[in-house]
């Protein structure tokens, strides 16, 4: 059967043949991107779920709006205001988590051959969703204080690409955090070159102490006529549940239509069950409530794994502790003539009994393979400490 | 901003203009495509929502794998072989709401200028979909036996397509279903010409008095090597509830592989909150009672439609009384220098408070503009009767 040549621009995941991998018994993994299914609020989504069948069955049952569910649209606009974005409810649509918003940007912006600039390294399935569409993608270089500005500048001038995309705060995988004076000069660069910058945003909320700088969206207020070349991703996946499948997307008018109409004939719209759920849920006022809880448990995880790292694996890694997010990214020194290939790493660490992402596949250009991804989220303390043991054997 | 040049393929839907003319007051609405609310099992619904949720919150509420939630995939497996259909649970990927499964096939198979084989008239976010992947579109003429064989082979030959979408049983906006002669004709074609054939199939279980011929699926088990040819589209979205936006797609292995993963890049999963409530509800055993409900009561509108139509527009209108599904397929005959042109009578309809779609947009070449589709899924007998009695007025 001769599939359409777009497939050929993308290769099977490593990461998914890793994964295979973690079956094997006794493995810890600090492999997954997701969040720890012990926090989730069950009681909270069970009676959001009820509430939404007694109270407005035809809705969240029946086909809805492409654009999103009113009341749902409503919630996020308020739970996006808390943030200091203002936007209102007809401004946003409601995505099949953020990873279709992804899509969608996809669909309504990329021709085979465009450039788009990513940071190196960058989200995995962004990188795979937008060479799908053809994109030639150009890698941003990143530091501890986020993408850095002026190889920016220098790239967007170079490739003209049809838009930039930055995950700014608490990076997948880097765990950086884009500086508040480096936001501002991206959006002066938006505005300056006309070019599209998406935000993507799914780890803001779960900050361990002091919040980071306001997004990008907010921030824009600040820099005349950047709004308008900006587009935010949102979604309720790492701070309440991946599995209701709901994210959403802020963008200009001319391009939230078009993602709108692309949107009609992807999937319709997004499961109205778990928009009129995730919409009882935020009216209920239990998300304060939660984001507290999971920013407890993860700053907690956060710091065992830093204080375990120093002092099982010392100079042979280097990283930045993270203040947010699920991930810590470390780089292989060699320090010793100990390993310096994180894919070898990875080998010995499953033989140790440990699981994790190398950083090779993370980078549309040019991989370091010294990099590695840990997450913090899903094992407890002292899950994470023998971990971070056993790393220090496989080292 | 320059958006990717696929968005020229389509227009807005003339179906959507329609639609901003349905807040009318006093309006009846015989123009949407969608289940009647009232009759969701809501009380099933939400005690589904809720065993799921007790039963493996971790499932319903993490991420899940690509291809579908394995308790789902093992209900629907089950669901199939009770239509005749022999599929294993790993042979199917759960889809968000089955227009995902068409988005799939076209990001999977269709590159820009491939030709692809569609029913005169199909269902209107077909066409819009495979043209969003630069599919041109070929249509096949359909009577009241569903799509004419003898044509259909003669386009295969001529056309050489990507492959052959079918909706054969109850078909949108048809109503017609495929004759068991023609049915084995096509898994004929399929072989002989090693020409992929989708069938969707919404509509299969809402007959209202003897089953309809088994599904092409179920069928090719009669017509050596045709199986390997065929897809199946499955939705729960006719039967049970669209907002749950459950649907499954069973394809040969190599496409099958494929499209999981294009999904991995759309939009990671679908919701598994609605799969796992789906797969709650169909292990309930509650699905048989639910489709005789929905079988009852759709035949009753449909009968009394039928009549109404008869006694109010006489021979102005031509039509097959359909044995399933939830529209009325119809052509304006002209007779007695009555209005033939379906999009002027919608207007005339609109002004004597009743909405409908014409049949023009459903045709992806050659539009007739005598035809017009009359969903009577959503009024009742008595608002059907007083809708057809005010068409009467507007011929």
């Amino acid at each position: 059967m001769p599939f359409a040549k777009r497939l050929d621009n993308v290769e099977t995941s490593a990461i998914r043949e890793l994964f295979k991998l973690l079956g094997k018994p006794g493995i810890i993994s600090l492999a997954g991107g997701f969040p720890d299914s012990a926090m989730f609020d069950v009681t909270g989504l069970s009676q959001a779920s009820q509430r939404a069948l007694q109270e407005e069955p035809g809705g969240a049952l029946q086909y809805g709006a492409t654009e999103g569910f009113e009341p749902l649209r409503t919630q996020l606009a308020q739970f996006m205001a808390g943030k200091g974005i203002d936007v209102r409810p007809d401004g946003l649509v409601v995505t099949t988590g953020s990873q279709q918003a992804l899509d969608l940007l996809g669909k309504t912006l990329i021709d085979p051959g465009d450039k788009v600039i990513v940071e190196g390294p960058t989200f995995l399935a962004t990188i795979q969703c937008f060479r799908l569409y053809g994109a030639d993608l150009v890698s941003a270089p990143v530091d501890e204080h986020g993408v850095m500005v002026d190889v920016l500048e220098q790239q967007i001038i170079e490739h003209k690409p049809k838009f930039i995309y930055l995950i700014p705060t608490f990076g997948n995988p880097s765990g950086a955090t884009l500086s508040r004076e480096r936001r501002i000069k991206v959006l002066e660069l938006a505005a300056r070159h006309q070019v599209l910058v998406v935000e993507d945003d799914p780890y803001g909320d779960l900050y361990f102490g002091e919040p980071p700088p306001p997004s990008l969206m907010a921030l824009s207020q600040q820099v005349p006529a950047s709004r308008e070349w900006l587009v935010y991703c949102g979604s309720m996946s790492k701070v309440l549940s991946p599995g209701l499948r709901v994210g959403w997307m802020v963008a200009p008018p001319a391009l939230l239509q078009k993602a709108v109409m692309c949107k009609q004939f992807s999937d319709a719209h997004t499961s109205t069950f778990a928009q009129a759920t995730a919409a009882q849920y935020l009216k209920a006022g239990r998300m304060p409530a939660t984001l507290d809880h999971v920013r407890t448990v993860y700053a907690e995880r956060a710091r065992a794994m830093g204080q375990a790292l120093a002092r099982e694996l010392g100079d042979a890694v280097a990283f930045t502790q993270p203040r947010g997010g699920l991930f810590f990214w470390a780089r292989l020194t060699g320090a010793g003539g100990k390993v310096k290939d994180a894919g070898e790493f990875a080998k010995r660490a499953i033989e140790q009994g440990v699981a994790f992402v190398p950083g090779a596949p993370f980078f549309a250009k040019d991989p370091d393979h010294s990099t590695f991804r840990l997450s913090f989220a899903t094992a407890d303390v002292q899950k994470i400490e023998e971990a971070i043991a056993r790393l220090g054997r496989a080292v």
